[in-house]
Order: C-alpha cells, then sequence, then structure tokens
C-alpha cells in the first residue's frame, strides 16, 4: 500500500484521535528537543529523540532503531499546552529540509536510487512502524534518529517530522509506494502552512516511488496499459456516497480500475457496495487481480472474475494490504498472466 | 513519458509501417545469430547483434552500444519472408527469459535496484533510442547487446526482444516510468501469444518503475493524493470518443486527472477538445500543473489555471514529452506547490 492513511483497523477514529494528542504532546518537545541537544550531542539527541517514539504505543520498530523510553516519559511530563500548539516562531534554529519518500514495494529493492540517497542524507527519518520495518539496515542504522508510530498516527508523525525539521534537522518521513498515492505528501504541506511555515523555507521534497497499482500490475501481468483510474474505498476521509459515484462514473467507461484500502471489517459494506456497483457496468466474467502484500513475505496473487470478488471479501487474501486490479471489457487472461490490449492489434500485423 | 508507444511524431503511421517491416525483416535474423553465435562468441555475436539495430534508421544509441553497420546490411540481405513470420517453432534453442523493466523518470536516480539488477543480469537490452540513452554507463557496457530503435518502431522492437529471448538470450525490453504505463509489458505478451510461445515459456516478468504521474506529480508537490485517473489524448490506438467519453466521465466527478501524450501537431485537436471538455465540468481557475520532461536535462515546470490551459499548447513546455495534472474541485496551490487535500482536514485538527 502507498499508505497507511487508510489502513486504519476498522476505522477506530477515537483510538486515532488519542494516538493524535499523545503524538502532538510528545512530538514538538521531541521536535525542539532534538534540534538544541543536536548542535551539542547527537548522540544524546538520538536516544532523546528515539524515546518519544516509544511513547507512543507498541512501537516496534523504535527498538531496532536504539531509542531509550526516559525521554518519552519526560516529554510527555513537559507542559503539553505549549507544545501542541508549536508554531514556527516556536524555532529558533536554522530548519532543516523535509523530504517526502516513496519507498515502493515491500523490498528494499524496490526502493528507488534517490529514495535510498535521500534516506541516507535524512537525520532523523519518520514512519509508520511497519514501513520503517521494511528499511534496509545500512539506512537504519546510518540515521542519527527513527521516529515511528504504529496505525493510525499518520497527523501527529507527519508533525513530528514537521516540527524535527523546523528544528534544524533534515527529516525523511516515509511511506510505502509513493508519497501522493493516498500518503502524506499533501498532509505534510498542509501542517507546514497551519504552523505558518512554508514548503520553501525547508526546501520541501518529494522523491516519488512506485505505487501500488504497479507494484500489482507488474504481478498480475499487463492489466493497466490503458486509461485506468485509483479509488480507495476508504470512507474515513471521503463519504461513501462520492467513492460509490466515482465507481460507477469509471465503471461506465472502459477504465482499468484499482482499488486501494478494499475492506476491514468495519468497512465490509464498502466493498460489498463496490462489487455491486462494478456489476451494474461489467460483466461477471470481467477479469480482476487480487494481489495482497505486493513484495511482501506474505504475497499473496489470485486472478478471479467480478462475479467472484464479493464472496472473497470475507477470506484472507483481501485485507487493508491488499490491491484490486479490475480489468475493462477487453482485458483478457492468458497463461495465468492479465492483459488489457493497448489497440496494437487494429494498427499492427503481428 | 512511461513509452513511446503514443510518442509518434504526427502519428506517422506510414513511417512506422515501414519501420515495422524494416524491423521484423532483422529482428528475427538477428535474433537467431544472437542465438547461435552466442554459444560459440559472444563478443563476435555482440557486434552482429548490435548491428542490426543500425540497420533501423537513425538509432543513436547504436554508437553508445559499440555496434557496427555490416551485419545490419548482411541480415537485410536474407530471406524477408521467412524471418517475418518467425514462432516459437523457428527457434531450436531453449528460451531464455524476457524481462518488461520500467526505467522511472530520466535520470538513473529514478531507477529500481530491482530494475538496475535485472538490465545487469540481461544478455541484450531492447528499447527505443531515447530510453537506452538515459542507461547508466556500467549497464550499457555490462550488456552483451544494446538493440534500439526510434520512435514509432514498437512493435517490430518488441517483437525483436520476444524472437531474442526464444533464441536463448535473456532480453530486457525496457522503457521510461511503468511497463504498465501506456507501455510494452502487454504488447509483449500478445507477441509472445502471437508466435505460440507463452509467458511461463520465457519466465515473462514485469519490472515496475516510477510512472511519469508520480514523477510529475512530485514535482508539482501533492497534486495527486487523493482518486486519480491517468488518460492518454492519442488517438493512435483509441479512437477519439472514446477518449472524450472518459474525459466527461472522470471531469464530472472529483478525481485528479493526469494526461499523458497531450500533443502533437497531427492531434492538436485532441488536445483542444480536452480542455473544452474540462472546462464544461470545472472552473476555469482550476489548477493545473504542467511538466515538460520530467527529471531530464530540459525539465520545465510550470502550474497554471484551466482556462490559460489551451493556449499553452502551442508553446514549448507542452509536446509529447509533457505530463498534465489537473487538479480537482479541492486542489489548490500554495508556496508554488499543487495540494489536492486528502480530507485530514474534516478529522483532524492541526
Amino acid at each position: 500500500m502507498s499508505s497507511d492513511t487508510d489502513s486504519e483497523p476498522d476505522g477506530s477514529t477515537s483510538k486515532c484521535g488519542a494516538n493524535t494528542d499523545e503524538g502532538k504532546a510528545s512530538s514538538s518537545s521531541s521536535g525542539s528537543k532534538c534540534g538544541a541537544s543536536k548542535s551539542d550531542d547527537s548522540s544524546s539527541s538520538s536516544s532523546k529523540c528515539g524515546a518519544s517514539s516509544s511513547s507512543s504505543s507498541d512501537s516496534s520498530g523504535s527498538d531496532s532503531s536504539g531509542s531509550g523510553s526516559n525521554c518519552g516519559a519526560s516529554s510527555k511530563s513537559e507542559s503539553v499546552e505549549e507544545k501542541v500548539e508549536a508554531t514556527v516562531d516556536d524555532f529558533d534554529a536554522e530548519p532543516g529540509r523535509l523530504m517526502a519518500v516513496g519507498l515502493g514495494p515491500g523490498h528494499p529493492e524496490g526502493m528507488t536510487q534517490r529514495a535510498r540517497d535521500a534516506l541516507l542524507e535524512a537525520d532523523h527519518i519518520v514512519g509508520y512502524t511497519t514501513y520503517i520495518d521494511l528499511l534496509p539496515d545500512e539506512i537504519v542504522e546510518g540515521a542519527e534518529d527513527i521516529y515511528d508510530t504504529p496505525m493510525c498516527g499518520e497527523v501527529s508523525r507527519t508533525e513530528e517530522s514537521v516540527d524535527r525539521t523546523l528544528a534544524g534537522n533534515d527529516v525523511a518521513i516515509v511511506g510505502s509506494g509513493d508519497p501522493n498515492v493516498y500518503a502524506l505528501a499533501g498532509l505534510a504541506l498542509e501542517i507546514l502552512e497551519s504552523k505558518g511555515a512554508t514548503a520553501s523555507m525547508v526546501d520541501f521534497e518529494v522523491i516519488p516511488g512506485v505505487p501500488a497499482a504497479q507494484s500489482c500490475g507488474a504481478r498480475l501481468g499487463a492489466p493497466l496499459v490503458n486509461d485506468t483510474v485509483s479509488i480507495s474505498l476508504s470512507d474515513h476521509l471521503v463519504p461513501m456516497p462520492e467513492i460509490e459515484s466515482r465507481l460507477h462514473a469509471v465503471a461506465k467507461e472502459s477504465f482499468t480500475i484499482t482499488i486501494y484500502n478494499p475492506w476491514s471489517r468495519k468497512r465490509r459494506d464498502n466493498f460489498e457496495k463496490c462489487c455491486k456497483i462494478l456489476l451494474t457496468h461489467r460483466d461477471p466474467d470481467t477479469p480482476v487481480g487480487i494481489v495482497h502484500a505486493a513484495g511482501r513475505e506474505d504475497e499473496q496473487v489470485m486472478i478471479t472474475e467480478l462475479g467472484e470478488l464479493e464472496e472473497l471479501g470475507e477470506s484472507e487474501i483481501i485485507d487493508m494490504t491488499t490491491t484490486i486490479v479490475v480489468g475493462n471489457e477487453e482485458t483478457y487472461v492468458w497463461d495465468d498472466r492479465m492483459v488489457t490490449p493497448r489497440g496494437y492489434e487494429t494498427k499492427y500485423d503481428y
């Protein structure tokens, strides 16, 4: 997936709200601390800052980043009010660089050289624990600090990355896939603006990655070689009626459709509605490719038909790490590959 | 751009047809030659095969791949009829591997490690001259042979890659961007099938890359973080009425729209129609990002408004190497960045 943005288990907003507040409480304090301590002792800065990550619940990655827990506690014991509202005026350091880096599919080989270089240059790397765990050792070991939070913490995590940047650190905020695909590039800009900072001030840069649609399309063969659309079924941030309207509009036309965030127990209705909408415009035998955890150890790939899709919702292959590619009227399956003709056969003899 | 598929100057089909025939004439012969000579002398094989590339017109890349020109002539002097129809039965070698490799944006740093490894493993690398010229020296120098053809040769070039694979070589066919985005992954499968081969027989693999939409989205900021669609304005392979219908359908909904192949002198009408269709559904002040030659030396980036787009068609910034990102109703411009809100502001306080 390109981001954990929509990956909240059962969309438990309250839990996220809690994480967000907690994250905000610790983020600015650790952010400014890093900026300060960085100038005198970066190694202590490293343990101090890393610590703030362990103040957010079960952040497994914080172990691998060698962070302690004392400072997480101490940062929480400091005045929260002042910190939560941290704006650009609260930082006296020269701002660092902020890079939104796309890791591509799950394995390190899927990362571009540019992404790898950016992560090696960054003082601090901030991300969802699951993605931090995907980073190559050389990058984790080379970073002054790693700040990771579990699912749902995307706003606090992104604010943390902005605060650490304003505190003078070069910061990379990472996600799988591409930072522009249901990911945090936009949120980083929104939070910069909310703090009275600017993108130019932090030399804000987006480093693109291979999106899940491309990783999954590649595993399936060539399902996406013509006009195509990406739709997320998560209604956490977009009202379901809008999502339904978009599905109707594109299913009527001959777009291939990549479905992100297809399923959670809380959102089973969205998946079922999606399948029904697609079937009102496309034949039940329309090829559908399902890729679970693309590029990860537990990757699963299945090619099925649209008529079979809804009942697969309950099966293990479809969860929030799954991407689904729905073929158009011309898509066919050959030798276990999904192929959507681009139209050459109408012009060339082969 | 992800492929030269649609990049034909003024869509001169006849020229392409010619290239195609010429390519076919030399492809199978050079392909089988490579298969044969490979077993005794790969260096002579290299010059022999490389030579066939210079039999296709002005293939500048063939110089950098150190291919001669004698064999190109000699392959043309051989019986064409037999070669043009080459099927799997015409090859007695054990087939090699066929990899469709996406290079991502123009610069080598935009390539994934997996793509680099695949190109280093390949015996032969086949591609459009412009993309071959983007390859790092270590890859060009490490390849046994490079076969490149200029614009319009995509069918003959893809058949060449298939023939060389069936002749026993491990072949990488390359393009910028991703092999699934208006690119050759599908054509390779179609040609394999037309020759009576199978994808499994050649261990066909697609190695994804960063598509132009993502490279351009990154340069523009965060314009693509919500549901989005890709549409090519080339009517070389898709009838214009279909393209118009797709544009109407998605412009009505709040998709961001990435436009590939926006312009050629022959297709100025398509671009003008596209602008008019978008304006029937979206405000003239809708932000539009234009990226020319993303990641190349002559890269240009401009953020404008939908109402200004049509007249820019005649300007240098819009040509077949340009990708255009049209914002949705919520997209705004801040600090020279395009931002499409994902919806966090509706749920979070920041």
